[in-house]
């Protein structure tokens, strides 16, 4: 019997819908984490702790735990933590979207934001109250479950947890994980030193820290000097804190190449592939799929792929720019500035290079994941320049589907570089003359070369499955 | 004799102007740095290579030498360098001002700037066409003086310079200095890497690197952990690099009292004193000495001041905010922007709180040294809350001249909190709550603890002479 699981993350892995009828259907999400963790947990008889984040949730939140439906080997429990609306919004959208969000991608303009202040302390008030009551829930599961529960703990949203847990229980074997990059010290220092001082000590409570990359990883060593007390050594990615060793671990997170494959068959899927290659005809496609999210760089990729054209006027007419941008944190007033300067943007372009049989850039700014996954079949070429970014599965998720043997454009500073960047075309995410020559180099680019980049990329996101990610947690926490 | 020096500084230390009748005067410029290095650069037969920045020193550097005045024992030459003026521009204003300066700052919005292309490369070419023509007049001049000269590299925009003398003269003893911050690793990767690798081994061609702080020392360290090849150790401030040991250094230049004292005394100053006693009449007075700059976040010190009229009703009436901004790099978009935010956000001050008899703020974008003089001899408060500063000269010249016992709000993050910490209020810059509860907190302070404060700062500031900064970088030379 392997050792029981205790996942804790803000989001849980299904979400529950309301149906025209009233009728409440649960919908498994198809990411590496859940893939990941879905077999071991039913295995071990262990649970998934998770906020209620709708109406729906917080009505089963009442009622205990919940089952996460499967086939017989990956059905297991979820317990959803309910939280008063106002305290959620606070820690949420308060803290964890427009403070932590923003530092770990480097997202502030100095001059102007952040603006801290008494609403600042507030939100972390909140942010604190959420990560304690993950805590004692962890804290009573693993009374439960006994004393080899391993406590995963995803994410920045549940920082502070690690350290609340193990003052519950000493004994407790606790990793986390962060899905997103990590502050350098210096740009941590922005943080008031109260907030960053707990930050870092929140974290330090796990006997294991991870992150996607080698560079997170070191940020967070590195900011740990900030610490008083804190021994760091940076070459064996260890910090001794409070008489424990806590151990920085990379551990990058792999695709699921099977639940991707079983979504893009869909009927639905099928007709979308259809539609898009009747729109494209016989142009060549760049392809972009992001969040409309900040780091994603989706404005200076339009600079970028108006320099392309402006310098190889071979391709004008011949070349059509997808940009499939999921709407995100509207309500965040810099968002919703910035994806109206995006639009801005391709319009710009649209106009300055458009004729009326050619529209150089379609901006589709909605949430059509059947139209993602069809267009991954179908570009040449598939931007991801994020200036900063944790993972970015696009990266992965691409060139999987792609039939074409599309090329990568890829970020340096994407956490995917770091597995994909032997096949890949680098970019630096600031430089738009750079982008706009590897747009073309990538267009231009000869078919037997094509080729042997694309079997590389898919065989680098096939050599890493979920399952490693998980088994390289339980193995640096000694079990498995 | 003490051994020749070279000081190599883009500008000069002194001005020459054109008079209405034709003639050219030269006045000499008042920072410390000028005061550490005039008497020792008479002493030594040195002299002082500079940037031709007006007309008037492109003509005097056509005749090669040219004496910088002072008494007998303080004059010394000066050689100007004449440049293109497309070159210059390229150098000074599209790399030191728009990138290098952006970048030690954290000045940039990421999701919109920089924006790097061809014309950054072009940038950089200045740069370095700049850089060389520096070394290769110091290493002319070096072979005059003979084989003991010191070589006193000053500031970011001769950053390459130290590696480039280095290759013409190996045996050179050459100290670089850093007047502003250094970004860290992180940061320092927005750079494009053939940029960011020379920038480090063009400062790494020094035998001492020095700045202000042990933060901005550290991070420059962190950073040369980026390179190939360089072994650094934190511990030690060294970097091991071509079978050279790189010393790094901190060593904060102190201000010149007495000059700062005989320019206070002069008649237009007492004159400024009596206007500006009339004008704040009996009120208290906060006040703001700043070039209207982007890293000096006016802004948010406006919003402090609102947040802190709000909480403290018995104040309204009876204080005044005096904020002296010398414009600055008007011709930079962010910079025009910002000062039209920053006079917005007074004025906006003014309307909600201000009535016929009390202008709540008072904010002057204009260069009156004399007033600004004059200004330090009355205020109650001073607000020194810049985002990220290499020393800061206001936190030090303001207490220097101060006549009521006036308290220094400093941020955490400017270089002089290292020297004043113990008798300053300190602040988080970006947290306009607490800076508002610290104007409260200086402006209420009892007398005895204003004046012990006062006593404290002023101790402080003439412990550290300029010329401690001069010995200190030639002792960590091995000479004097």
């Amino acid at each position: 019997m392997p050792a029981p699981i205790v996942v804790a993350s803000n989001r849980g892995p299904i979400a529950f819908v309301r149906g025209a009828d009233g009728s409440v259907t649960a919908k498994r999400g198809a990411g590496g984490l859940v893939t990941a963790l879905s077999g071991a947990l039913a295995a071990s008889g262990g649970l998934w702790i998770a906020s209620a984040m709708t109406d729906e949730d917080r009505e089963l939140a009442g009622r205990g735990r919940v089952d996460v439906p499967g086939d017989d080997a990956s059905a297991y429990s979820l317990r959803y933590l309910g939280f008063d609306a106002g305290l959620f919004d606070r820690y949420y959208n308060g803290w964890t979207n427009r403070v932590l969000w923003f530092l770990h991608h480097y997202l502030w303009n100095l001059p102007q934001t952040p603006i801290f202040g008494n609403d600042t302390q507030d939100a972390w008030d909140a942010f604190v109250a959420v990560n304690r009551a993950f805590a004692e829930a962890m804290a009573e599961e693993g009374g439960r479950l006994g004393p080899s529960t391993a406590f995963l703990v995803q994410d920045y949203h549940l920082s502070l947890a690690p350290a609340m847990l193990k003052e519950l229980r000493p004994g407790a074997r606790i990793a986390h994980f962060s899905h997103i990059p990590f502050a350098g010290p210096s740009y941590l220092r922005i943080l008031p030193e109260r907030f960053r001082t707990a930050l870092l000590e929140g974290l330090l409570g796990a006997d294991v820290v991870g992150f996607h990359t080698p560079a997170w990883a070191d940020r967070f060593l590195l900011s740990c000097r900030l610490l008083d007390g804190a021994r760091v050594n940076l070459r064996r990615r260890t910090v001794r804190w409070h008489d424990r060793e806590v151990r920085v671990r990379v551990n990058p997170m792999g695709l699921d190449v099977r639940a991707l494959s079983e979504e893009a068959a869909r009927p639905e899927v099928g007709r979308a592939r259809e539609e898009l290659r009747a729109w494209k005809g016989d142009r060549a496609m760049l392809l972009r799929v992001d969040r409309a999210e900040l780091s994603k760089n989706i404005l200076r990729g339009f600079i970028a792929f108006d320099r392309f054209l402006e310098t190889h006027a071979e391709w004008r007419g011949r070349v059509v720019f997808l940009a499939l941008l999921n709407p995100s944190r509207e309500d965040i007033p810099e968002y919703a500035a910035y994806v109206g300067e995006c639009v801005r943007a391709a319009e710009f372009v649209n106009e300055r290079w458009g004729s009326a049989s050619w529209r150089p850039i379609d901006a589709r700014v909605r949430d059509e994941y059947a139209q993602t996954l069809a267009a991954y079949a179908h570009y040449d070429a598939l931007l991801v320049n994020p200036t900063l970014d944790g993972m970015n599965l696009v990266a992965k998720e691409g060139p999987t589907l792609n039939t074409r043997d599309g090329a990568l454009i890829l970020s340096e500073t994407a956490g995917a570089f770091q597995e994909l960047q032997r096949w890949a075309l680098p970019v630096n995410p600031f430089d738009v003359d750079q982008t706009a020559a590897e747009i073309a180099e990538a267009l231009d680019m000869p078919a037997e070369e094509r080729a042997a980049r694309r079997r590389g990329l898919r065989g680098a996101v096939r050599r890493n499955p979920p399952s490693r990610w998980l088994a390289s947690q339980l193995s640096d926490l000694g079990l498995g």
